[in-house]
């Protein structure tokens, strides 16, 4: 139950494309069962095709290939499969029915040219995939020992459709039904380090229920991570429950949300339970936080709104903070979050005030408040919490971090009944 | 003058990550003019690693790994880097004592987690490539035979920073100058379709000055991309020039920069030397124009502040849009529009203020306003300008197009001259 990838084309080598197949493909067949072994890219160039597809028949025997299949002489992959196998190409009639059929009903002048008849030469013995979604066939090639090789075309939405019509039918019917899935359930948590929860994690690191763990740490914190693979779907789903269980009884509040959960949405749906609406005041964010929390579907019945306070005069005149204190403490002070949040709380008649303040830098740091200091504060009904940390990463990376920092002290505040 | 990648880690197999790591080396080495013959991405398997650095060592004898270098016990790297050139691995006290440095100086109590002294552990006869971006080194490991692998973490901002501080002046020095190099140059546009853009441009569409174009459209508009390739650098750099003049000529008032120019750059740039200062008020994108304007490092000295106007009270309490005109026209109109942007301008005392009201979706279309109908406005010094476009996509998309389309009122603005 493994296979190879192989994306072939220029523009993969040279960096202008994101491989988008490669992992639209990877995941399918995990959904599946099958294990992608090995992903390679090459260049458009028939010796480095053909040598890579040897490579791959020899180490799994089962390839699928992205790219090369179009009608210009930098599309290589018949003829580079063709030599791994060691036949020929040959003319397939129908394809070469189905291009001019193609040519005449996109209302083209004149004969089909010369240069589209190369996308219906097909290695000897290749079986053809038909593609409903553009011009380029898939084809199906195979040798005496049972190894293969699928090629599809590499515009992703083409691939993404034949996967559908006519590949995934034939992967599935030639692995036989999935009786095995891989299937990976996520953790996420924040507010901890990486080695920290290794080492709160002790014998559990090494894997959770026998499932093999990993860590995936990010600006929106660590997720953990426990994949099972090979397992019947009854017992995948048992494993996975009981490792996602232990892992969460670990992590304890540090854990918010498993899978793909999104601290904002997280936030929010606390708030909609209790009843509380929020607004946040942004100085060095300047409006990251309004934007996570807008960019969930139906924020608007808990977030009223806020003031991005880049100019310390906004935070006097929007939200009460004293120049006195901005002068006396600094903008990015404890008490400055603090009065921050209290006048986002008060102005805007919400229950929840959550502010922000830092030096995101490039620029902007001193000895005693470096690039990367946030202070965050939430004004919970006038309960006021204040943290700081020295957050590392670039400017982006900084406020990623800021704004995660907010969020998680409101989700902790609201867990603690305020 | 020849190099493979390597990318380690099961989350590329399994798809759940997109590699840019990859894409970035990619164009990093073909812009010195070395060619990437071969990329591949294993998983956290030493046997695989081991397996997959063979083979490339065999074929091009260079190869440089990303990721597998962190202190868990699915960071198989070194190890297997070490078992593919048939040696061991050592600790390397300085790593080890500047790992306890970093722990100290982050303020994490205790001593640093013996798992931590994993990334300490290096492939013997290895150099150690410092990194000043996070804790894990990057390993330099040279055969008799002259082959090499260089190891970088797989943290893409770790593994940009020290490609930019060790790598590439290593690879440089040991290839020596490039003769002739791959190098693009990108005209951004606007506010414009792709396929007008294809009517106007005719028989450029086929070429520029001899090199090929490509169409990038995003939601931040359509880019134009010219690819040089072979030619030595005096020519590239000719060609390049004249081929962007040409498509800034046809592109005219919608082209806004080249290659990686960002529009809110480009906005803050003409403010300043107007000496002009800006103020946001956003609806449904809750914060994202503010997001994009201070994300350009400076941005203090043009952007005071703005509003995050979510609900119908804030548009009425902070920027003074009468409660009657929101009843009689709907928040998504250009009235409301023209008044939130004049609020934000009088309000936070700026020359220039800009809005954003729309229907970001999923919810809340109706017949006359369906889901992507976006208003902007912009009130530069009592001038007010009004746009709307019903915009494509989903909530997220719609909210980047409407970002983008504010800033670009803007820019259209100011170079009228106001």
């Amino acid at each position: 139950m493994r296979v190879e990838l192989l994306t072939i084309g220029d523009e993969l080598l040279l960096g202008f494309t994101l491989d988008t197949n490669g992992p639209f493909l990877a995941r399918a067949l995990a959904a599946m069962g099958v294990t992608v072994a090995h992903r390679a890219s090459v260049g458009d160039d028939a010796d480095a095709v053909a040598r890579a597809i040897r490579e791959a028949l020899d180490r799994t025997g089962a390839v699928i290939t992205t790219g090369g299949l179009g009608p210009t002489a930098d599309d290589r992959t018949r003829e580079a499969v063709a030599a791994a196998f060691g036949t020929t190409l040959v003319l397939d009639d129908a394809i070469a029915d189905g291009l001019r059929a193609l040519w005449r009903s996109r209302g083209f002048p004149g004969e089909l040219p010369a240069s589209n008849l190369r996308q219906a030469m097909v290695p000897q013995g290749a079986t053809v995939l038909p593609n409903a979604h553009g011009s380029a066939p898939g084809l199906w090639l195979e040798d005496a020992r049972g190894r293969w090789v699928a090629m599809v075309p590499g515009v992703p939405r083409e691939m993404r459709g034949m996967w559908g019509d006519t590949l995934e039918p034939r992967v599935r019917a030639r692995f036989g039904a999935g009786t095995t899935v891989v299937r990976s359930r996520t953790v996420r948590t924040t507010g901890i380090s990486e080695s920290q929860l290794a080492d709160d994690l002790g014998e559990l690191a090494r894997g959770v229920h026998g499932l093999p763990l990993a860590y995936l740490p990010g600006v929106e914190g660590v997720d953990l991570r426990v994949t099972a693979t090979g397992f019947p779907p009854d017992e995948t789903e048992r494993r996975l429950t009981a490792a996602a269980d232990a892992l969460l009884a670990v992590a304890g509040p540090h854990a918010y949300g498993l899978d793909d959960t999104d601290l904002a949405a997280v936030v929010l749906a606390r708030c909609r339970e209790k009843g509380l609406r929020l607004a946040v005041a942004e100085s060095c964010t300047g409006g990251m936080l309004g934007m996570r929390l807008t960019a969930v579907p139906g924020s608007s019945d808990v977030l009223i709104g806020g003031v991005i306070a880049y100019d310390n005069v906004v935070k006097a005149a929007h939200l009460g903070v004293r120049a006195l204190d901005i002068a006396e403490h600094g903008a990015v002070s404890e008490l400055v979050a603090r009065y921050m949040a209290h006048g986002a709380r008060l102005r805007f008649g919400a229950d929840i005030g959550v502010a922000i303040t830092g030096v995101a830098g490039p620029g902007g740091g001193t000895e005693a408040k470096p690039v990367g200091t946030v202070w965050v504060a939430a004004d919970l009904r006038g309960e006021v919490r204040a943290v700081t940390r020295r957050l590392p990463g670039d400017r982006h990376e900084v406020r990623q971090r800021a704004a995660q920092m907010a969020l998680d002290l409101v989700r902790r505040g609201l867990e603690k009944g305020a």
